[in-house]
């Protein structure tokens, strides 16, 4: 198959024309067919009459034909409902904002409901003054802002051990990425009189949420300096409740099991805590059998969004538009390139706009397709010179006995009518 | 009233302990509060059991304590609910992005319900080939993405004649921000074999929607091939019903009546067609009788959105965080400055990000508030060199017949108490 020009300054006449004349199912375009259509010749009910009125909709939501759209679990992938995941369903969306309404949620012991007015945020252990604040306290100091995404450590875990999961949703859904509003964690620690001066590489901060999971992690000063943030507002509007209303962590490029919801303490240590969920759990074990620990950055990944198993391709040949995501803990996404031939050639994508540190990035491919099975594989280069790996190569070095982490090149293979499905290549 | 340090870099130990020691109601930090909290000391509710299940929202919705953060009315303002305005709540929002939920919305005959498989749109008129795509059609052409406000040429216009409505909600509301992704008007103009090497600068499209308002705009070519979007989707999904589904235009930076919802046709003429909606609405009469027109750029604006009327202060003296938006239809914003004295003298606010092109921009200044009354203003300027006018030299210029295009500097009264309201200061 042949690729398109990329980019949108250039002449993009005859684009489906052309595709028209190699004998792909268009359709649409031409003169011919608005004469014979009622959709462009005849006066429609939507244009005859009013639609409806706004008073409607204080606060408004998809339209009916989007109930598709949501997020989705997968019933056999946990215990139970309490400590279940659901996934966005990033195979729909485009762009990189994830509306907060489909953005995954993933609990420990189930979302809480906590009102502004019982929140409390304790900074205890080596400041000089242990402080408790509440919300409005929160409100009066000053605020930064930033989009970043946030991934579980588990996403794609289930693709250690094959092609389990049949959906970008599925696979990669344990992602989100949204513009955060808060106080910078140093602003806060600074407050309660954490000497920022001395000697501070050798210390910590435990963090821990209000609700009953006791989920809690250690994060090295150094991180929680540098751009840690305690966020209420995402996109504009304050946190979701699954999403820790009113207060959570961001630890910007670090797995989501540190972005503690509903924040509820934050401990200066001169160790870590080693808590269950960073010994237990969210560490590597290797092939050896030992694990490895404090593996907090996630490191650059991308996966195809549509064409996927639950993005086939309906048109048949012709302009088809190959994209999806990648992002990066360690930094800017720098390049994002496509394979149809499941790593065999490359081709660099189009990156939407220029990759920003910590936040996922949107790349496209344009190309016309000629209807011949594809492997179709992305691959994400971040600033550091980091480049995804395969699912060979990231097994070479970690085993099999991996649940976290996982950051391989995925794999789509499409068959000739557009059929989309999540395949290994070896 | 003094400022305080502006930035998170620099040490900000003691900014509540300091605050305290002038007398501000603070009341929450300090290890004493501890204590005495039962917040603090109790083990609650929420950390005793479970939280609710995931299952529950496949597509959430916000917490119910925000429940008055929601797109409100005027009722005495338009004349029927068909027609009418549901203003943004910016008050109650940080950050830059706003949610779809709660974005503004603003119809001529309603929001239609109009499903993709019904949806087409034509280009016609001076092309070689006169084109109808279907939504499937639209999907498969290269795609932008980019992030822009759409504010309503009406946006402030009861202020022209005084300080009309009491609220940032009410008088700068009708404005949104999103991250959009479609197709570049470009790409389709030159698929229908439009000669972008010819001579375009006298040529025009005419561009209408699918509804029955007949709400039909002229837009020079120069804007349309420049950065004009046909847009499927905004903030990652799919646009919602009241904000154009399935497809809109976007003229960044341009008046909100220009980008027309539901589009549905495009046709390329060589003159302007001077609809209604060009001449005897959203054009400015002038204190002699005659109108301004192609008056579409929103020139450069900002509000602070809290302390403003429906944020009113309500926790005392000390540190606050003066917030605001700030926008230019011509360019990125470049500084913004607040005024605490009704513009008797300017400090420079902090700028939560750098500026970006034709997109919100959020402001900070964090102060020290010692309880005095505030006439607060701020002022913002764009990459053009250009600043937002006062009130009185807005109407030095434009006289008292304007609705559209008002982009002067907003007074809030704040009074010892910390209620605020909309004044003018001559």
């Amino acid at each position: 198959m042949s690729t398109e020009t990329k980019g949108t300054g250039t002449s993009r006449r005859g684009f489906l024309k052309g595709a028209a004349a190699t004998g792909a199912a268009l359709g649409a375009a031409g003169a011919a067919r608005a004469e014979g259509d009622p959709l462009i010749t005849e006066v429609q009910e939507w244009a005859s009459g009013l639609g409806e009125g706004v008073d409607a909709t204080p606060y408004g939501m998809p339209i009916e034909f989007e109930s598709d759209v949501v997020r989705r679990n997968v019933e056999w992938l946990t215990a139970d409902t309490i400590s279940s995941i659901n996934f966005t369903p990033i195979h729909a969306l485009d762009g990189t904002i994830t509306p907060q309404g489909c953005a995954f949620e993933r609990h420990h012991s189930g979302a809480i409901t906590l009102k502004k007015e019982d929140y409390r945020l304790m900074i205890n252990g080596l400041v000089d003054t242990p402080l408790v604040f509440t919300y409005a306290d929160l409100e009066r100091f000053p605020r930064v802002q930033q989009t970043f995404f946030l991934e579980c450590a588990a996403n794609t875990g289930m693709e250690w051990a094959g092609s389990q999961l049949n959906g970008a949703q599925y696979t990669h859904g344990m992602i989100h990425n949204m513009e955060y509003t808060g106080v910078s964690l140093r602003t806060l620690l600074e407050e309660a009189g954490l000497d920022t001066a001395g000697e501070l590489k050798d210390k910590w901060v435990y963090v821990e949420g209000a609700d009953a999971s006791s989920n809690g992690r250690s994060i090295p000063m150094e991180k929680a300096l540098d751009d840690c943030m305690v966020a209420f507002k995402a996109n504009g509007e304050a946190l979701r409740m699954e999403h820790g209303y009113p207060v959570r962590l961001v630890v910007p490029g670090w797995e989501g099991n540190m972005w503690v919801k509903w924040l509820r303490r934050i401990e200066v240590m001169d160790a870590p805590v080693e808590s269950r969920e960073e010994t237990s759990k969210y560490t590597d074990t290797l092939e050896d059998g030992t694990s490895r620990k404090w593996t907090w950055a996630m490191d650059a990944k991308s996966v195809v969004t549509s064409p996927s198993p639950q993005m086939p391709i309906q048109h048949g040949k012709g302009p088809l538009v190959v994209t999806g995501l990648a992002w990066s803990g360690n930094g800017a996404i720098t390049a994002v390139d496509v394979s149809l031939d499941g790593g065999v050639t490359w081709q660099e994508a189009r990156l939407a706009e220029p990759g920003k540190k910590m936040a996922l990035t949107r790349f496209y491919l344009d190309i016309n397709w000629d209807g011949s099975e594809m492997f179709v594989q992305s691959r994400a280069m971040d600033e550091t010179g980091y480049v995804q790996p395969t699912k060979a190569q990231l097994r070479e070095v970690r085993g099999l006995n991996s649940i976290y982490h996982n950051n391989c090149i995925q794999t789509w293979h499409v068959n000739a009518n557009g059929e989309a499905n999540n395949v290994e290549v070896s």
